[in-house]
């Protein structure tokens, strides 16, 4: 079994944390080219996802999608849940981790390559031709994060974790998120005290020096 | 309990065929306002989703995302399973179900959104303010749906449903792209005799018709 991740890119991290999190150890190799911002060519052809994390199991069959490896690894080891256990902390785990995922990665994924130069043609990832770069998502991504933002401070007013008393993998992917966007030009506002509050909780957990 | 959908949208059809097919019965609300491609005040206002599908208990508790709303009654009702049953097929279902909404949702609403007039200031779905629609996005997500549509392709030569031998969530959510992407002028094109096979299959099942 192998998991494959690409430098500090915030996607393999969740898988990282989430592992770190269980007390799991997958032998990791970096799907990158070093001193490249491109990830090798063996790599994307070696399968139909062309994007890490990408978790190979030792007969070759190729699993992607973060969510996708946590949820192989959750099925196997179930102590300590980190997507819910019964329906309602299930559904609630994962409306929150999609809304992560959807609002917050997607949107500081427009922002940052949209903006580099390092990334012209390559405006989307996982895809098997140019994709030329929007200019216009720059700005839109950023205001996207910054509804996220907001919406994370609310829910976080009355919650001590994103889907409620229990740390998740919706935790995971939010925390993905904020590092990203604060390592690339795009953090949260000043003021917003209970996203500010949930994030030295969570960054203060072992896992996340994953 | 309450189920909230809006006309052909494709994201609360995810939701209806996985009812169909489970056998399950919920009663349901369209929360657009008729005649206008907007949804009604009272319904954005009510939560932080503002989004449809959205799942409301009787104790008014909200589950906002399509498959969160899914592994919801998934959890309840597990038999038949359409999100898997051991490690690899729950993994492989959710690596196909969240590409065909990464790849696919996602580029047929790119496509769409920034496309029509009726969304002018409305480029993104469930935002709190003024989302500004970039012509650029009309073609990047023709294109982006196009490589989605031969991913699928090539994945369907050696497997009956999207995930493997059986019909799963995966093969909900690709069929609702592929059908709103047929309505609003963004069809999969003539050649991709797999896509075809399967779009013919999972079609003819009485749940489609949801």
């Amino acid at each position: 079994m192998k998991l494959y991740v690409w430098g500090v890119a915030p996607n393999p991290r969740r898988v990282k944390i989430y592992l770190a999190e269980k007390g799991l150890s997958v032998p990791i190799e970096d799907a990158g080219i070093p001193d490249q911002a491109a990830l090798k060519p063996e790599f994307l052809e070696g399968g139909p996802h062309r994007r890490v994390p990408l978790l190979v199991l030792d007969d070759g069959t190729q699993i992607g999608e973060a969510m996708a490896i946590c949820r192989y690894f959750e099925t196997l080891n179930p102590e300590p849940s980190l997507m819910g256990t019964d329906a309602l902390e299930r559904a609630t785990i994962e409306m929150w981790e999609r809304t992560a995922d959807n609002d917050g990665m997607n949107a500081v994924a427009e922002f940052f390559r949209n903006s580099r130069k390092a990334f012209i043609g390559r405006g989307l990832s996982g895809m098997p031709g140019t994709v030329e770069q929007i200019p216009g998502l720059v700005e839109r991504g950023k205001q996207r994060l910054g509804w996220w933002y907001e919406k994370m401070d609310r829910r976080l007013a009355d919650h001590e974790f994103i889907a409620g008393k229990k740390y998740s993998v919706a935790d995971i992917t939010a925390l993905c998120v904020f590092d990203f966007a604060k390592r690339v030009g795009a953090e949260a506002p000043a003021g917003l005290a209970n996203l500010a509050r949930w994030h030295a909780t969570v960054s203060a957990r072992p896992s996340a020096k994953a």
